[in-house]
Order: C-alpha cells, then sequence, then structure tokens
C-alpha cells in the first residue's frame, strides 16, 4: 500500500487535517465497511443462534491474535478489554495492593491509569517530570522508588508532553512490576512488551479502530485476582459463584464485545504499510519542525508521534479556531498546550493547513 | 404502531421464528439505521473534534434518561455500563464487604451475578429455588438471611426456570440492601425500582438495543465507593489519582460507549407501543399453554416472559435441529431445558413454527 492508497482509505482526510488520533484515531473504508456489513446481517439474521455465538468466540480469537501481533505478544497472554482504562483497572483491583505498599507513577498519566491508582490502598508516588528535560525523566521516577514499592505505574509515551518515558530501563533497573500504559504508543511506534507485566492497548487511537475496543497483556496471569470476572473468566462455576479460571490471560476478558466492533478493529489491524512507523515518525519530526518555529515547544525532538506547544493564548480557543478551518487537534486541560497527533496516513499538506490554521 | 408496524421493523421476523430476546433481542430498523448513520458520519468527518466530544457528552444524558424511564428511576440516579454483569460488578466491587459478612443469592442467577458475588470476600448463601414451585422461592430465600446478611443479591426473573423471584417481597421483609439483576425484567414486563438499592439494566435483550450498553440504578450513590472510576467519575483530579467524585450516580459510569451503540439505543426505545407488556405476557401465556400440552414444563403459568422445558433427548441437538428449521430458542447447558423467549413481536405464527421445530 502507497501513500495514496493509504489517504484513499480514510476519507475524514479528504475533507480535514485530523491530526488528533492521541485522542481517536481516524477510521478506514475497510473498517467501517466490515462494521456495517456485520450490523447489516443482524439486523436480517438476528444475533441470538449457538452457531453466532460459536462465530463470536472465534472472532475474539482472531482479534486477539491480531491484537497480540502489534505487541509481539503471544496471544495467550492477552485479554480483550474495552480501554487503557479498563485494562488499568483492571490490574490495580487484581494486584489488591495495601495501605504498606507504595506504587510509584508520574504527573504526566492520564486519568485512565491514575483514576485506578486513586482507589487504590496504597500510597501513590508521583514522579514530576512534566516539567523537566525528557532525559532527567528516569533519575526523577528512580528516585521515587523505595522498599515498599510494588508497582511502576507509568506511560510509555506521556499524553501531554508527547515525550517516551524510560519504562524498559526502569523495569531493567529496579525488577519491580510494571504497569505500563500503552494508550499512546500501540500503533504509533513499534512496542514489544517481553519483559514488562502488564501493558495495556486502545485499540480506537493509534489502530484507528472502533470505540471502546482495546487489549491487556499480562507476563504471568497466576500473580494477578481476577477481581472482575465476566463469563469468559471461568471454565465451569457452581452456584455460590466459585469457578474454575480459564487457562492463561484470556481469564481477565472484561467482557463481551460487539462482533461488529470485533470485525472493524480485525479490519482496522489487517493490511497495514510495513512503512507505518517510520512515516509516522517523520511526519511528527516536520510538524514538531514547522512549529518551533513559531512556537514555545513542549515536546523535544526525537520522541515518538505526538506534538506538544505552548498556546498563545488561550489554548481552548485556539483548538476551536482551528477545528474552523478543517484542522482537528486538541489542547490539554489546564495546561494551556496544544497536541497535534501524526500518524502514517499525515501529510505534508495536512501540517501546511495546521500551520496556516494556527496564524 | 400495530402489530404489523411493529413486525416490520423487526426484519429478522420474516426470515426466522427469532425466540431468544432472552439472550439477545432482534434489531429494529430503526435501531441499525441509527447505527449505521453514525458510522457513516464518522467514518466521513472524524471522531476526534471537541464539538463530537460535547456532542457525545449530550447523548449520553438522552440515553440515560431513556434508560431511566425504562425502569421508572431519575436520570440521576442511573450510570451508563456495558451490561448486567458490569453493573454487578460495579456493585459488589464498591460494597466492599469483608469476610464476616454474608450475602444471600439463590440457584438460578447468571454467572453475570455470580462471577462478581464469587470474587466477593463474603460468604454466600444460595438459596435453593430451581427445583421447588415458584410459590415456595420467598420462604427458600428468607431461610438464608441471618444476622450477618449484609446484601441480597437475585435475579427479578430467572434466566433459567423463567419464574419471577419476590424481590420486592424480599426487600419489604427484610430491609436489606438489595440487587436485583434485571437482565430478564427490563423491557420485558413493567420495572419501578423505586425501594430497590441496586438494579441492573441489560440493553441487548429485551430493550433491544445494540450489543454491550446497559444502565445500574443506584438509589443511594453515598453507599457505594466508586471501584472502578471511569474518567466520566470525577470532575477534577490530582496528579496522585485522588479526585473530585461526580455527582449522583453519574460517578459510576463504568466508561466510553461507542456513540452509534448510543444512538442505536436511543432508536430503540424510542416509540415502543404501550401495548408491549400485556402483549408480551399474552404470547407467553400462549406458548407455554402450547407446549405444555406436549412437554414436561419447567416455567409454571402466570409468569413473565420466559419459557422454558425439559427437552425430551438431547437439549443441544433439539437447539440445532429448531435452528435448521428456522427456529432460534436456546439450551440450558447442564439442565437439558430448552427456552423460548416472547416479546411483544411475537406472533402466534412464531409459536407455531416453534411447535413444528420440536416435532
Amino acid at each position: 500500500m502507497n501513500m495514496e492508497e493509504v489517504r484513499a482509505e480514510f476519507p475524514v482526510l479528504e475533507q480535514l487535517a485530523y491530526l488528533n488520533a492521541g485522542s481517536i484515531g481516524p477510521l478506514a473504508k475497510r473498517t467501517a465497511g466490515a462494521m456495517a456489513a456485520r450490523l447489516a446481517a443482524e439486523l436480517e439474521g438476528g444475533r441470538g443462534a449457538i452457531a453466532q455465538f460459536l462465530d463470536v468466540i472465534e472472532i475474539r480469537g482472531r482479534v486477539r491474535a491480531a491484537l497480540a501481533a502489534t505487541i509481539h505478544a503471544p496471544a495467550e497472554h492477552v485479554a480483550l478489554t474495552n480501554s487503557t482504562s479498563d485494562g488499568c483497572a483492571l490490574v490495580l483491583a487484581g494486584l489488591g495492593l495495601g495501605a504498606g505498599d507504595e506504587i510509584v507513577t508520574t504527573d504526566v498519566e492520564h486519568f485512565g491509569l491514575l483514576g485506578p491508582l486513586g482507589v487504590s490502598e496504597a500510597r501513590v508516588r508521583v514522579a514530576n517530570v512534566r516539567d523537566r528535560p525528557a532525559a532527567e525523566a528516569f533519575d526523577v521516577i528512580r528516585a521515587e522508588v523505595g522498599p515498599r514499592t510494588r508497582l511502576l505505574a507509568l506511560s510509555h509515551i506521556a499524553w501531554t508532553t508527547g515525550h517516551v518515558l524510560p519504562v524498559r530501563e526502569l523495569k531493567e533497573e529496579t525488577g519491580l512490576p510494571i504497569l505500563v500504559d500503552g494508550a499512546q504508543s500501540v500503533g504509533a511506534v513499534p512496542v514489544r512488551v517481553e519483559g514488562f507485566d502488564f501493558y495495556t492497548v486502545s485499540g480506537q487511537k493509534w489502530l484507528c479502530g472502533p470505540d471502546a475496543v482495546g487489549a491487556l497483556y499480562v507476563a504471568d496471569p497466576e500473580v494477578l485476582r481476577i477481581a472482575r470476572p465476566s463469563y469468559f473468566a471461568q471454565d465451569g462455576f457452581e452456584a455460590d459463584g466459585s469457578f474454575t479460571a480459564r487457562e492463561g490471560t484470556l481469564r481477565f476478558d472484561s467482557g463481551w464485545i460487539a462482533p461488529a466492533s470485533l470485525l472493524g478493529l480485525e479490519a482496522a489491524l489487517s493490511g497495514l504499510p510495513d512503512w507505518r512507523f517510520e512515516r509516522a515518525r517523520e511526519m511528527a519530526a516536520l510538524c514538531r519542525e514547522r512549529l518551533a518555529a513559531r512556537f514555545d515547544m513542549v515536546t523535544e525532538p526525537d520522541q515518538a508521534t505526538l506534538v506538544s506547544w505552548r498556546a498563545e493564548g488561550d489554548a481552548a480557543e485556539a483548538c476551536v479556531r482551528a477545528w474552523e478551518q478543517g484542522v482537528v487537534i486538541r489542547d490539554l486541560p489546564g495546561l494551556g498546550w496544544l497536541r497535534a497527533s501524526c500518524g502514517y496516513w499525515t501529510s505534508e499538506g495536512d501540517i501546511e493547513r495546521l500551520l496556516s490554521a494556527l496564524a
């Protein structure tokens, strides 16, 4: 697939400079097509025959394998979830940390991770990396680790600064269990989860899947309690709710997902160009370079696919003005920052439209 | 809307005797149409502009109000969930019962409730109502209640026997907190949640909504800890994950739901015929009467809209044979029972087809 073919797959790009995959990605024709076809089939043929349920089980297996491939994990270590938030909640509830335990996180996390941390009984220690150079993150986070630390919980790529956080180095240095929020990494940059304990995947962002689909990688399912068993958690149960857990990480599947969403995600994950990561990186670099000539940048060079900068004036208003000119970016509430997301589908023209819209 | 118009709204009824709303309901044209229209709009116009997010918040409000109306609850006491299972899990995790506490349930519950009960630290006491007359259920369940009982957790209508359980009487008699699994009641029979503490709604069954949508009624949100905060749980948060809880039951919203699914559910809940409960009851009564002439019935007369009977021979095979003749029912694994679900859309012809398919 060449660039022209890629652009043609995403109709939204004909109308808009769509630079917000960090919130939610563009939809491809094949993705929407797979969803619409399933919906039409369900309208005519129903959703409730045994054969249809068995079919869904098979589809879940295929989507699990496809998601696992995006993070280079064995499929049996991947649970199907609704989101990164969902995955973080499963991990925190399953670890059941107590009042004497500590979790180390950073000040650039999304509420999808922070919420589950906040309701954990453990003490949360926050490393302040946001207003420091990216190169200092390792030392700042490492300094929060102590004898009571039971978990490191942080993003691979920060949704605000766009910086790559040293998750691999922290794991190797401390040997502690680590939960990596992969919302801004999977599909944006190459990801290999080997060596991590827990890693979340968002389906609807850089993977351009339907809303409310995601995954959770668990290296060792035995270390995690099944805190929220869905029907898929068990291979048999008693009248008092005691049950035999399913093999492997499949026991953490968080519940029923609409078959149309599963098929849409499968379509989104198929036929991706080999050159996607390289291209996304180039476009992000170009976007940053062009913005840096005019704005005070937040994101340093050589990070990932998010580019953030300090707005001149009100960020929310700048965002609305850009939208009125067909450019989709977002502001980062409370920070006065703006953020553009560049994917492999991004063109130089999109970046020029962004610059014009900010003039 | 008359019967002919209702039947025309559900294309699946032209092909199949669709008698499995107890698993998942038929889809109406208006429901699929609303979903397809949203999907097409997202394909062309994207999903990530601020205006679109604000639109989704408004849609969530409308759907919350529409779901609340189905159970005669104030909208601010209703959380949007993915399913009844999801709602049960939210309640059990939020109550945080301990090892000295007891929960009373029955032996006719679905794993969607049983799973969360099973992972609670509380002791689960199971009232054996399944093989007894419906009239004995109250005494049998009441007998399990003791000084340590902290929660009654059971279905309004049992998904296996089809019997109406005495949830109202149990609440009034004991005054104990009660979690009612409404998967087989909401949309099937008139439901008023006033007086109950927690009540779950499945959107995809008798309400004929899209997959993976539901609701949870909470009478007093202050008695429930927010065990799994989604982004919608808060009105502001700190870097360590501590947050200000949103007003009312909205804080229990379990996460992002695809806008197409919300709009599909809204369409499904609109324009329902006034005569729907009466008609569904009549059809269930007719279905039971016709089956009773040939089979050993499980479901007693004058229950709700599920009709179960003991299969002659292998139930799963009977179910497949029925499917081959265009009749969708289900078997109840481990019991050797078959179950037909009758809705207001069910015709006498559907019931005749069922009888023929079982010949």
